[in-house]
C-alpha cells in the first residue's frame, strides 16, 4: 500500500529535500525515521526538489509497504524518530496509482525580505536581510514587474544551469507582494517551476526595486530566455514551499478503492 | 557616560541574562562583544534576569564608558561580534542617574501554548506543547481564572524557592488570553515580576483549564500566599519578554543634560 505523508520541516540544517552523499538532507532523516518504526529502509518520494537551507511549510511524501500501521497513527511513531526541525504532519493511504510529483496542480512559495538593517534574531535564517529598506515607491517598482510575470511563460531566463529539463514553459498564476511590518512577502504560486525559478524572480524584483532595472525590462528578459540578463539568485534561507495543491480525484479514487478492499476482505 | 542597549534575543542556547560561571549567558556574549568594541571589559546591567531558555522580543540593558562611540553607531558595531541569535537593536546616551532595572515601569510577558498534538518545526523550542488540545469551553474557564489574578496582591504563591524577595506584592496590570490559529498567547503585565511567577502563573491556568482546579480555586491560592498550592511551572521556552516600559523622564533628565553638556563643551 502507499502512504501520503504531509510534512513540514525548517531547511537550515538540511542539503535540501533530497538524499545526497555524505550530506544531512531531510529525505535521509525521513527513511532514517521509517526504518526505525518499520524495521525497514523504505525508499521515499518527495513532491519537489528543495534546496540547501530552503524551508517548507507543507510539503507530501509517500512511500509504499506492505506492512499494516493505521495512518492515524503513523504521525506520532514516525515524529518520535524525527529531528525536531522536521515534523510529519499527517498521513493517509492512497492509491497506488498516485504520484506525488506528477500529481500536484500547483505550489506556492513565499519568499520572505526582511525589511531592516537591524538583525532580528526571531526571524533570523527565516528570511533575507540585505541591508537595505526598501521604500514605498520601491516596493511599487517590484509590483509593476511582479505583473510582468503572471501568465503562461516561457521562463528559461528565470532557471540556473544544472537542470536537464527542456520545456521551460510554465504558468505563474500568482505573483503578489505584501508587507507585514519589518517583512515583505513574495508570494508566487505556479503549475510547476524551474529550478531555482522563484529565487531568481526574487532576486530579479530586488533588483528592480535597487534600480538596476526598470519595471518594463522584465518583460524583455523574459523574452530574452537568457539566464545572464535576469538579476542574482536570491539566497535560499528566505525560500519557503507554502502550499502544494495535490490533485484530489487521484487520491479519493486510492480511498474508493480501499474502501472496496475492505468490502472485499470482509 | 553611560549607554543604554535595547536588545532581542532566543534564549534557547543560553543559562539566563545573568553571568553564570561556565555555562553560555547573554550577558556574557555581550560582554565579550562590548570588549572587542571597546579594547576593554564593560560590565554589564540588565532589565531582568530571565531564566535559561527564556526568551526576549525586548530587553534592556546598560554599561558605562569613558569611550565616545556614536550611539547610533553601535548596533551594528555590537551586532558584527554576536552570535546570530542575540541582537543589539538601538542604542542611546542616557544620564549617569538612571537605572535599568529601577527605572522600569512595567514590563509584559507572553506565555505561548501551542494547542496541537502535532509538532510545528517553525515554532519547535518557541511555545510550549502538553501534547493536548484544548477545547474553547476549557479557554473559558482559564479566563475565568485570569481575572481573578489581575490587580495588586500579595503574589507570594507564585514565587518559587530560591528567592531573597521578602516584598512579595506586585500589581498585575493584565493578563488575556488570546488565540490566533494552533497558538494561545496568555499575556501578562504587571509593575513587577516574582522568580518564576509567569511560569506558575501559567502552570495554573494549565491546571484549571485541564480541571484541576476550578477557576475560583485561584483567589483562594493566591490567599494562601503557598507555592504547593498552585500549579505547576510551565516550561520556559514558551515564555518571552515582549516589551519593557522605562520611565522616558529618567531618560530625557539625561537628553537635556547631555543637551547642556553640548553646550557647556562648545
Amino acid at each position: 500500500m502507499r502512504i501520503l505523508l504531509e510534512l513540514s520541516y525548517l531547511g537550515s540544517n538540511y542539503a535540501g529535500f533530497q538524499v545526497q552523499p555524505n550530506k544531512p538532507t531531510v529525505q535521509s532523516k525521513l527513511q532514517d525515521a521509517l526504518e526505525a518504526v518499520y524495521g525497514e529502509r523504505l525508499p521515499v518520494r518527495g513532491c519537489s526538489r528543495t534546496d540547501a537551507g530552503v524551508h517548507a511549510k507543507q510539503y507530501f511524501a509517500t512511500y509504499d509497504t506492505t506492512q499494516h500501521i493505521p495512518p492515524d497513527r503513523i504521525p506520532l511513531a514516525l515524529n518520535s524518530h524525527l529531528p525536531c526541525d522536521i515534523a510529519v504532519r499527517s498521513s493517509e493511504l492512497v492509491p497506488e496509482s498516485f504520484h506525488v510529483r506528477h500529481d500536484v496542480l500547483w505550489k506556492e512559495y513565499r519568499y520572505t525580505l526582511y525589511n531592516s538593517q537591524i538583525r532580528d534574531p526571531f526571524i533570523e535564517g527565516r528570511a533575507c536581510r540585505l541591508n537595505r529598506v526598501f521604500s514605498s515607491s520601491e516596493l511599487e517598482r517590484m509590483r509593476d514587474a511582479a505583473r510582468l510575470i503572471v501568465g503562461r511563460k516561457d521562463f528559461r531566463a528565470f532557471m540556473s544551469e544544472g537542470s536537464s529539463i527542456t520545456d521551460t514553459v510554465r504558468s505563474v498564476l500568482r505573483l503578489d507582494i505584501s508587507v507585514d511590518r519589518d517583512l515583505i512577502y513574495i508570494d508566487v504560486a505556479a503549475d510547476g517551476f524551474l529550478y531555482n525559478m522563484v529565487r531568481i524572480i526574487a532576486g530579479t524584483l530586488i533588483d528592480v526595486a535597487r534600480g538596476r532595472f526598470a519595471p518594463d525590462d522584465v518583460a524583455d528578459i523574459i523574452a530574452s530566455r537568457d539566464r545572464r540578463r535576469a538579476g542574482f539568485t536570491a539566497p535560499p534561507e528566505g525560500l519557503c514551499l507554502e502550499r502544494v495543491c495535490l490533485d484530489i480525484s487521484k487520491i479519493c479514487e486510492g480511498q474508493s478503492a480501499s474502501r472496496d478492499d475492505t468490502r472485499r476482505s470482509n
